[in-house]
């Protein structure tokens, strides 16, 4: 059974509770369940993980190779600082995707620059939940596409 | 029942032969008919206009809140720098989601800047035909969710 | 009789709609209207035009030196971006004036850079409706001090 | 009786003599003239203070509020540098709106920006004497249309 | 018989009358005869457009790769503004050559930058009419080393 | 009893050793200690943290809410690079207050920048140990007057 | 007895009425009364003055050295662009603490840059009336330490 | 008899004192005594002054194209944000020079821009009191080049 | 007997597998192995560690100035984010060099910028296993020179 | 007979031999006989030097006016860095056409900016040993039209 | 007798020649002239040297240390472009003195930046030939004041 | 034998009497001899050549790839400036490492950016002589893995 690694990037944990207004009311919590209904659905396992600490971001990932098919990934505040978990993503050798809950480009300009953005295979932005979960929808259709 | 406007921008007519490596080797007809299928099954109905003047492409924007729900578009090379059709989308009524085959963040440096993405509600890019599929999903979530 | 051309770039077509907390309430008709009262009294005839197309307003000036005594402007989108109007006002021999109804440089950063500024007689922007009028007077007189 | 205060800022005192290529052969007691005559039709008041002190020119603004119902400023070489006539211009509670005699947008770079612009009601530049006529037409129409 | 596409961008059908200084007093018609002769010399056959759309530009690009073994084109002010050409000419299969009539690089600043530049074989600039005549003759060389 | 979390951002807990010329000689025990005798004086509690992991200072912060009145933060070199302490201060509900031993604006042109300014009540930096005894009698107005 | 000169840069008269919501509803007159009392308790004499004239704070400044024992500064818009002061503060020989009301950095982009702070001893900025004071405590700590 | 203006920009006044290691240690006497019998030697009359209000320096210019034949100026803090005082060079019609005591270009990056210099006959910089005796010779030798 | 603390930064663990035509084939372990080999030889202890934790290579750093006489470190993607690594090597009285694998230069724009670089002895990089090897000599060199 | 300079710039030498992708796989004894076959045809005299030397280059240009009538220059490297060729051609007094092998602005970023083509009549680039050939019709053309 | 080296830099051998409204009319034999005239009467003795090699001319600086009290220089285009010169003169242990004839401040913005102006003692430019001889005092009267 | 060329750029002729606190008190004559006893272990042969003109350097370059194994080159201030240095470095078949005497990255910031590391193998920066041995091993462990 094909197995993906879902990461949530730093401050997640508060979704929910942290400014409503940009990152809307959902919580992790409903996110991780969606996400699994829509594995379950699709045939797929997933391990989900959140994390504030850039470090452990990065062993995630330099494990993720041998353990799982491809990555979910929402960087939060590290898509725009992190070259260390560009440079992991970048030396995996499975697919990752970048998915955001606001949409950044809408937002402060420093959140216009993703320096993760270049070694994933795509990005999808501004959708909320559906961020996460058309994200798995695009990771699994880019796995499919590769057998 | 719920109509949307799909706009494929500059150049996409001759997706398929158009740098394949970039762009892949999927034909705008099989885009539309991957769209239509999906819009079949969801329930709405489609109308998929491509054009390589920017003109045409606000002319279509702006009248485009009275007949449609919601509009899905890739503006190709206007993404970034037609203020003109931000400022169409940003003055209808009607909520749009922007799309993109290729991962523009991995391409030259003038491709990462999208003029358009702050005025959208949500951005997709780098998924080949598979960013039509997802952002067809997104925006008929999106409207389910202003209901 | 003088003979002025009047332009509305894109998007004009939609004012009264169009974020009225930006643009106001006022229409493109309501300012015809009024624009024509004021050529009226002042004696001089409009041809007023509005077109979402850059190339449409290059064609429309490119001919304007021989059928008009100067233009009276609002690039809107255009100012921004179109180095072909610029040169169109540019190569005309009759002078230009550049009016917008918001102030632009209360707007977004790259609202604060037009293009056309430096080729046309003069710019005014902020007061609406007024703008067209108090351009059309500016206009009006510019030709008066040539003469 | 509506009064309005006029600020002439640096070096307006030398018009006339002043680079007439760029500036015109016009004089400040010109302009004063053309302002009165134009006040009297228009049944306003006007104070009119030409200053080169940046600091008169906020201790003027400051005590505007309580004695005008508007102002009309060129703030001249201050337009590019002064943040104090910004913030003047922006903790007064009257509307302001700011002439240029010259196309600012068509001289040196450092003249395309204003600092006093983002805070003003609108802007007119390019038409020598006519920019402060059409200027205080423009204020006397903002005053009427918040009544 | 070889076929090749000329393309006239924006404004250059006022050429002649327009800034005679900066371009010269050579009209549009001239320049197409003199290529038409130098084309009867080499051989080719020559269809020659002149356009003010940037859509109409990219249209005849996209439908050039089946019809004309090359593209000559002064791209003009779309040299420094049209992403949508620049897509067009790299999607087509055939080689372009670039031509301007003034020396872009000894204007203003803006002018510098061609994004045309990077995706056609060669740029000649600075030489008139005659800029166009050997833009010719390089083309016709590049399709003849490709043979 | 008001609860206040202090946060030493990386190396301060070098103090004393570390470049005592840029600063000074007090170490961070000094520091706790001065501030544990001024809380006492205001009747606050303080709970003090030193870490050199950006991750566990969103931790710290993130869990801060349901714990604290506010936070009194130095985030040393964290303050120039990280968007991750930056979301997590703007996700917590309570006020922060930012102090920095040294003059950052005295020092290199990166240390200028602080990505945690936009976020925070306030900031106050230059004063060594002072800084924070200042920051801490900041944070408690501020918490006075919100109640 | 311990002499200070305190200075309120431009527009600090207006203080109360201007803008309340950046500013808070204080006014000047409660701000010198509440630093006379705060320097009463610490046995320190106040030079107070308010002035909206760069040239002014230069005098005063420059004259400071012989009279004063420290320099307690709010800058406000002179913070941004007034070389002359700094200049003034660098050249006197006693310490100078800077002060604003407002959070800068929370503020437009050009207020983020002090060209003071280099050259003071330390700066304060975002706790309204509190700034004031804490800048006095600081200013006077710092002259302790001098001792 | 020639008569010459020599302005003094701010905090000139403080010379000998302020920072000698940058300025050094001559006063604005000893400067004055020795431009007096320099003067006196190439039989011109000065008249100095000092002075640390823009207004006051811009006052000055704009009165001295009827009074003097030429301008030495250093204007010190002025000449990296002053563009009044530029403006009223460029209007005055009589030639200036521009000195200043330290080498402006081996100090802090925005002392190496003068908006002054490109208004001026020439500049000389770094020489300490040497900068203004042999900027005054270089105005008497320019002045006698025009006769 | 002299102890050397040696750092491999971020995903540095992966060696071998990760991106070869980048970083080359050779594992950690074999540097690690060679760098023993050359250390024995010239009669000095090594402490290798790897982490992808920015905080702890900080804590590492912070307490390598009791037990070790230098650092060897290849900061890898902090090498252009640190600032935190920069402070920590600033801050230890022991000399470092920086080395790494790829030639930095001859990559992407932003790995031209190493914040770290100004703060060791020196730096070497483009050598593969080599750079390690030569920054050791070079480290114990640097030793030597100090004894 | 008309006699005309050519100068090959910096590594041209190596020719055929230097990275035969970008610069093709001619030598400069090739490009040196062709030109002097057309030279030949065209009725003029060549004179062809190759040189390393910026200011080898910059005599001879120096020296140009007297015994040339035109010059044709492939600065190569020091199109990007050297005003003191720029300087030598902007003060000859005979028209210099500018060529280049490769086409520069499909090159690095740096190679997109000369320094030289503002001072010319006009630049070719792309071609190979064509843009030679071309750029010496060019010159013909420019100097049969000056008689 | 003391002995100072004068270098004019490239192109300056053309001087009278070239572009006479920018560098006036003198030529460098007159320049030289007057500067021997004035040596004469200062009782110095000049070694002038005209090269456009920048190799020779850090060869002439790199052995003036130990044969010339002091170095006049006018770099010409080499001002803005030869860190080689900058790098020289700084090693040198001779002051320098650099001059320009025309105003390098009103010129293009390339020419405003001196790479030489930090390391030398001071700067004149804009006074023709003038600018040498106050060179030449400046530079004897800095020699005086150090012995 | 194996034959290295050994290129010492402009000014280090100097060294030892050159700003020893930056370079250090090591002569040229010492580096030679150093390297030619780590040659003569490692049993290659060098020629060293110092050379203040980049032309020469470029010659030099041009010459290499026929005559030697590989080039070591301390570019000085050629590192900055020099794409003509570049491009030889570029064009020779044969490898080079790039050596710096001072950290050029603890320097002034034009010195941060060389122009010359992309095209070579490898950069050593910052341990004076040291510099030269290790950037001498380096480039004979190149060479060995070349084989």
């Amino acid at each position: 059974m094909v197995k993906i690694l879902v990461v949530h990037g730093p401050n997640l944990n508060l979704l929910g509770t942290r400014e409503p207004d940009v990152y809307g009311e959902v919580t992790i919590k409903q996110i991780n369940q969606a996400l699994k209904e829509k594995a379950s659905k699709k045939n797929v396992q997933l391990n989900i993980v959140q994390s504030n600490h850039e470090g452990e971001i990065v062993d995630l990932i330099g494990k993720a190779t041998d353990n799982y098919a491809g990555i979910l990934i929402n960087p939060a505040a590290y898509t725009h600082t992190s070259v260390a978990i560009r440079d992991a993503l970048s030396a995996s050798k499975i697919p990752a995707v970048e998915v955001h809950l606001s949409n950044i480009y809408a937002r402060e300009e420093f959140r216009h620059t993703s320096v993760i953005a270049p070694v994933v295979k795509g990005q999808i932005s501004g959708f909320g939940l559906q961020s996460y979960i058309l994200g798995l929808e695009a990771l699994i259709e880019t796995l499919k596409s590769r057998q």
